[in-house]
């Protein structure tokens, strides 16, 4: 992200708006009941979970924030709405690893970056992009375990997943990635989900080697496209999915 | 929404970076397999439904747009990322009634964007709360149908309900809002969407009247309250939603 760079010349000078923070392996850096409604908190660096907890009091694992993302995202509503409930969904966000925040003043933060529109728009850009995968993930809500557990392993292969350096089609996860964990950001209960694991395994999407966990990209992609995305086309023979987009590196 | 009244003013002059399209009743507004990358459709008046089609071919309403919103809120997108599925869900959007709808060149829309940060920032705003209410949608998506559909009560009436004139805490739903629409929203069942249907007209969620029907707003609201959200806290003690916020009018 651009404006990281941005932000250490400025840093010295602007110190006053706003400060860098630390966090710890399972830290908490954020609870929605109580939130900083003047502050904005930018990942400078690390991986955190978005926490919510269940009817029994468990705490539940349902989305991953990475550099760049926006902690509190809410608090960048300029003006409540008279529909708006507060505290919509209370959570809070956890350190995986170690972690730096941005903690921004949100008057600042607006103010500069509406001097420089495109990093406005990359911010702008998240969120849309965030917005269609939530809504893709609601989408197929009511869907196999199967299908739904392919889709969260390419949404966290997409936001923590390292590209084997050998053989650039295995995306290797990081350990915090457990069945549970999976099982969780999915809303899938964990049996099924284990079902649905093996299922994965055996068809070489998931792979499990040397105590690592890694995916088969080109396998996953064409499980998604033909078991998952197929359903959601208006007319089949439109879908436009096309390998070439999905090369990284 | 104040884009409209600037861009009417504008609207003589800039003729060549847009033009008004009118839809009728059912009429398809755009289809995402037909994408129109260099133009934003942004709604000028009316309200449209937003369709896929499942496996069995069959159209599914998912949500509701409104003056204000944009069509393809994906071709606000600058660049087409290393992960990006292109026509993750592919969908339609259909007009419910008379529509009107602004065509408008992309980079003029940006360019005049930029110009008029706190407009900007309207569009920013809007995708978050799209953003907090599908997530939450998503969050609930294994709860008991009666718990979803009241969430999708609360959601059409915010965006399409009409207060009654006499009694304030009434909010009338427009005619397209059937059983089937509300099941389909909120990824339940048909059956199960029938019982949820039954206790929410029970407790005096819901109520049908002259043909009308409508939504009691208060004990919507303490329902989702006491049944749904109180699930979502991580400390039910700090749940802050309160009726005040909810007020309308």
């Amino acid at each position: 992200m651009v404006i990281f760079q941005e932000m250490n010349d400025f840093q010295k000078w602007y110190s006053i708006f706003w400060k860098t923070k630390y966090y710890k392996n399972n830290q908490i850096c954020y609870n929605s009941a109580k939130p900083k409604d003047n502050k904005i908190l930018l990942i400078k660096q690390g991986i955190l979970s978005v926490q919510t907890t269940n009817r029994q009091g468990e705490k539940t694992n349902s989305e991953i924030l990475v550099a760049g993302d926006i902690v509190n995202i809410e608090a960048l509503k300029e003006a409540r709405g008279e529909w708006d409930i507060p505290g919509l969904i209370q959570y809070q966000v956890v350190a995986l690893g170690l972690v730096e925040i941005y903690e921004i003043e949100k008057e600042f933060l607006l103010s500069h970056l509406y001097v420089d529109p495109r990093q406005y728009h990359q911010f702008f850009e998240r969120t849309i992009i965030q917005l269609i995968n939530v809504s893709f993930s609601y989408a197929i809500s009511n869907k196999r375990p199967q299908d739904k557990i392919a889709w969260t392993l390419f949404r966290i292969a997409e936001k923590v997943g390292e590209q084997h350096k050998k053989d650039r089609n295995l995306i290797i996860l990081p350990s915090f990635v457990t069945q549970t964990f999976v099982s969780e950001m999915s809303n899938t209960g964990k049996s099924r989900a284990t079902e649905a694991y093996r299922a994965l395994l055996k068809n070489g999407v998931l792979i499990q080697r040397h105590g690592h966990k890694m995916i088969d990209f080109k396998r996953l992609l064409n499980y998604l496209k033909q078991e998952v995305l197929s359903d959601y086309s208006i007319s089949k023979a439109t879908n436009q999915a096309d390998e070439s987009f999905f090369k990284k590196g």
